[in-house]
């Protein structure tokens, strides 16, 4: 028998998580059954979406239950298969959840294919975060040469490669993040051919200023203030990609005001485009494309990401509300084992 | 020399616009010179959207100015012409504002073609209004058989095309009116599934009773305390044409709090499109396409419409600022002149 460790939800947040809001226990494992596998964890990916699914506010997902574990996608080894297709020591990608140990069908996960990138990729840059950037722009952001491509949270894993998305369609990229450092990577190491610091107190006119020739596509992945400067600069027939909104997660606006009417009439005097989408919408449709493009130029160095890891599963819940406040700098990943090899 | 009657913009309005923001006069017309016809104006059309008009806050559209002739569509006779398309008598569609006559370029005018139905349909059912409600089920809503379409003024112009558009697609038609007889027309004339008056006290739980499965698509061209019922029954995929906001027009919301994080965060958890338009963007790829589908179906009866026409040109101001509380019951013309026949 195995001892998993993992973590689950005590309580459901009202306002920004805490980690009273999060349990660490152990389980044992059942037996590995006939087309089943067993897994070790190897990393476990943070993403805001999580936020959603420890509220059960009416959703697109059902939220994670109270004694639940922790939803989440993970790279693994391959420790132990009774499944034809998967033989131990194979690396794969799973929605284990946040623990140490999973048994899971061998229909629910795939063999890890990075094109020679690190296997972490395989969460990351080539994963969900990476393919909600390139579906949510494929789709409906739909760059085109000259216009101009505005998104926030730009060092973070959906962020940059948006920004390089619209780099490689002409477009020009202007980033938005916070401090200084993350500023720089993001117009140095990125590419990028602006950015503005949200924290600045000029953020608006600065954003203004970034784009002379106003915005075409806004990849919404924050919400909050960012849109309020964003909103008046957007152009006619701009595109609103809405993959993520992570300042309104953690409860009401601050706004005595009600700005609904304000986005309501841009969207209609400027014929504005919004949608919400998730990434597994687009899947079926656009993820052997993503694959095939994506891959190769991030194994050639092309695109570049950045990966922020912690180490060990217990820190994941700190880990996670230190992202809901932007303190990561670059995909948060949680090394939870490393693996036999 | 003619002498044309005409209602000029006086002042722009703060609010709810006055008959003092409107100014009769009268001008002497140009010749009319090669290429140039002189028309004598039959209907002229009031929309909602000549409210935008009166404003100078950014749009698709150019405000009108100061003293500048009211922007609108009408239907004319030509009475005298110099362009080789058009002969006096014929029945004209022009863009020629609110005025008794004017002398516009042949280019610019359209002779009328309504399948045998009244020539007041050219600027109504199978004119713009009518065409609004087309392209943005066509291209945005995109209902599907057994679907459910909400739209309100169900009654008016575009609400009640909306409906009868989704019934021929075999989606469920609600409606939204105000008061018992414009809901009772809606539901025994226009043939909706059901209607709900947003006049009644229990205004969102008679819509929620009303769709009982969701709704699917909603058509929108109110705004305000109807989107805030309309919003928490949207389904998963859900699709807003955005054509108008008339509850919004005359001023900021009433509301205390903020209602944008609610609507963004809907968007996001249930994938939601919204889209401002303009029908003019879809005029190339649809017109044709709505005149031979839907002319044929007004001329027979099989799609109803309703006019309210008031009499006289000076009083197209009270008429236009009735209509925004929702005063007309049906498409709102003015009877401008009865012509020569």
């Amino acid at each position: 028998m195995t001892t998993a460790r993992q973590i689950v939800l005590a309580s459901r947040p009202s306002g920004s998580p805490t980690s009273k809001n999060f349990r660490l226990e152990d389980r044992e494992l059942p037996e590995v059954q006939e087309g089943e596998v067993a897994l070790r964890v190897l990393y476990l990916s943070l993403d805001p979406y999580m936020r959603g699914r420890m509220s059960d506010a009416k959703s697109y997902a059902a939220p994670v239950a109270i004694d639940g574990v922790m939803e989440g996608e993970t790279v693994c080894e391959v420790t132990r298969s009774r499944h034809q297709d998967f033989k131990p020591g194979e690396i794969v990608r799973a929605r284990t959840g946040w623990c140490t140990d999973a048994v899971l069908n061998g229909e629910s996960i795939q063999h890890v294919d990075t094109h020679g990138a690190p296997v972490t990729t395989a969460i990351g840059v080539l994963g969900m975060p990476g393919f909600t950037a390139y579906s949510g722009m494929k789709v409906i952001g739909q760059p085109k040469k000259g216009e101009t491509v505005v998104v926030a949270a730009a060092s973070g894993p959906v962020g940059s490669l948006v920004g390089q998305i619209a780099k490689l369609a002409g477009a020009r990229a202007v980033g938005i993040a916070g401090g200084q450092e993350k500023c720089a990577y993001v117009r140095n190491e990125l590419g990028f051919d602006a950015v503005v610091d949200h924290r600045s107190k000029g953020f608006a006119s600065d954003l203004a200023n970034a784009c002379p020739d106003g915005i075409d596509v806004y990849f919404e992945n924050v919400g909050g203030p960012v849109w309020d400067a964003v909103l008046p600069l957007m152009n006619l027939y701009g595109r609103v990609p809405v993959c993520g909104l992570i300042a309104n997660y953690n409860g009401a606006s601050s706004s005595d005001h009600d700005k609904l009417p304000a986005t309501m009439s841009a969207v209609l005097r400027r014929s504005l485009l919004m949608r919400g989408f998730i990434n597994t919408e687009f899947v079926k449709e656009h993820y052997t494309a993503f694959r095939q493009e994506i891959g190769p130029l991030v194994a050639s160095g092309k695109i570049k990401y950045r990966e922020d890891i912690v180490d060990g599963l217990e820190n994941a819940p700190d880990a996670f509300i230190g992202m809901l406040s932007g303190k990561n700098f670059g995909k948060l990943l949680v090394r939870v084992s490393s693996g036999s090899r």
